[in-house]
């Protein structure tokens, strides 16, 4: 096997709901399990310092600034530029890490990201994407959130960046994209999205046309395009769906005496398939199109969804997401 | 208890890819189950005259031309004058059916109703209803396709006519109405979401604010609101999930030898719980806003679908359905 190259993920120590313990405990597996990543890591001094002290490849950045999750995004990051999240992308401008990651203010992660590493040459408007896990191979959906009003252009751009982090980060060879619509035929559907249809028939390779909502768990398309309203109200109402669902089916099930032995006995199956349908085990949300590569965790990331999003990140780096994002939005001039 | 109040309804026998039959079976079992009620059937005569031959409450009324499920809908309605659908929506428009019914082409249905009905004084656009099934109380969600895009002001007569939908086929006394959006805040969403919200606000009773995809399956509101586009990929999303992680769930289950016993085990109460998920026990999807009341049914629907959906359009005429839109929608002015 060929050996890795070196990577520097820089993480944000106290982003999160479950304080930094889940994240240095993220980080520590992490690094334990990838001989070339360095993590680097931001938050306050009695946090990095002693937790980086005698270890080798985590380095302790302090910072002295703390971005909540309720404040002004924009103004936050303006005001408080020796904040976790700030220096973190400014790291990464620097070239002195290869990737950031933060489960602190989705908000704050985006406008930092934007403002300190800008946007890649030709990109319009960045997009956030997600892996969900679906019966089949897990898909990319895109934007889920960034953009809540999207032109047809801004569209045609998310199939190029989910395409792209497809290659790289879930290493399919030829990404099958398709446009979440309301119908199969190209003449369906919203004006954003019958104009969109035409731009990405023109100019996405692997384009194979409207997917449905009803065919997006089963393995459609591998790359799911849609506007950020959409997006987000579609993955959380998978994620809605889902726990309600299979807490309906742990409720079906011992619902008589008899069941509840069934229940009991259903028990390791029924973990298995809530483990395998945790988005957690896909890593986080890469904030695509800004000139850096920067990944989003929500908020209540635990140690797994730390340490798979940091793994996603070194294959973000390693895989050149920037390049290949880059390349294929010249296609379209 | 209170008499019930003879009713007509009219149903399409021809609707539907299961074929007649089903469509009669289910028209049957509704006409034996409420002693008021009378069904109109349109359709060839020789399918619905031998089949009201001899029956006290099914009346044939043959019609002479089909409309296909992939003609197109509007073209169809104007040159099929005899087709099974534009003389069900003619026979309410005439008063000699309170309602109509058919599970044949959505837009044809549409096209016809709208055409032959007209639309209740004031509402700018029909829209679809959906009544889904959750973890909780069942759901009004529209507009799930009759507008792709939409305006503001149609979402607000959306919530008025999906909040008239649940007091009287329902039967709830103070529906909560919730917007669908990407955030809880009134300031979040899409212009579109953030104009409607400031419209809700002022004029719908009951308005609960936003409600986030997660919280769909869990009652957060009697009556969602969104645009036909939206709403489409929502409720089509819903029915995939929900099938693919029950058919997930079934491969858990049966994974290995030990767990297949359990699976046996546990067939009758997921196939409980599959029947209390199934949409067809709440009837067809009203067409809100039009002046007559129209019930659309999938194609796919079977005897149990065309059977609540005759019962589901009895009770929205036995409970004035046409005035309490009218009335809610008057208010706006």
């Amino acid at each position: 096997m060929a050996q890795r190259s070196e990577v520097a993920v820089c993480v944000d120590a106290v982003g999160g709901d479950h304080g930094p313990e889940e994240v240095l405990r993220g980080v520590a597996a992490a690094v334990a399990d990838d001989e070339a990543l360095t993590v680097i890591l931001t938050g306050p001094d009695e946090i990095v310092t002693p937790f980086a002290a005698g270890k080798d490849r985590i380095v302790a950045h302090p910072t002295t600034e703390i971005i909540a999750m309720d404040e002004h995004p924009a103004a936050a990051v303006r005001s408080k530029k020796d904040s976790s999240i700030v220096v973190g992308c400014r790291l990464v401008k620097e070239g002195r890490a290869d990737a950031f990651f933060s489960a602190g203010s989705t908000g704050a992660i985006m406008a930092a990201a934007t403002l300190v590493m800008g946007r890649i040459k030709g990109i319009q408007r960045p997009a956030i994407g997600a892996v969900i896990p679906t019966g089949a191979e897990p898909v990319v959906l895109l934007d889920i959130g960034a953009n809540a009003d999207c032109k047809p252009e801004n569209l045609l751009q998310f199939a190029h960046m989910g395409s792209a982090y497809a290659k790289v980060v879930l290493g399919l060879k030829s990404p099958r994209v398709g446009l979440l619509n309301i119908g199969e035929e190209r003449t369906k559907g919203s004006l954003l999205a019958q104009e969109a249809h035409a731009l990405m028939s023109a100019h996405v390779p692997g384009f194979v046309g409207n997917i449905e909502g009803r065919d997006v768990p089963f393995g459609a398309a591998d790359v799911i395009v849609t506007d950020g309203f959409t997006g987000n109200v579609a993955l959380k109402l998978l994620e809605g769906v889902s726990s309600s669902l299979l807490g309906q089916v742990k409720a079906a099930l011992t619902e008589t005496a008899f069941s509840r032995l069934t229940a009991l006995a259903a028990r390791p199956a029924l973990t298995r398939l809530k483990l395998r349908l945790d988005p957690d085990t896909y890593g986080g949300a890469p904030l695509l199109g800004v000139d850096g590569i920067c990944i989003i965790g929500h908020g209540s990331s635990n140690r797994a969804a730390v340490y798979a999003a940091i793994k996603g990140a070194a294959r973000a780096s390693r895989g050149g997401l920037r390049t290949a994002i880059a390349d294929a939005v010249t296609l379209d001039r």
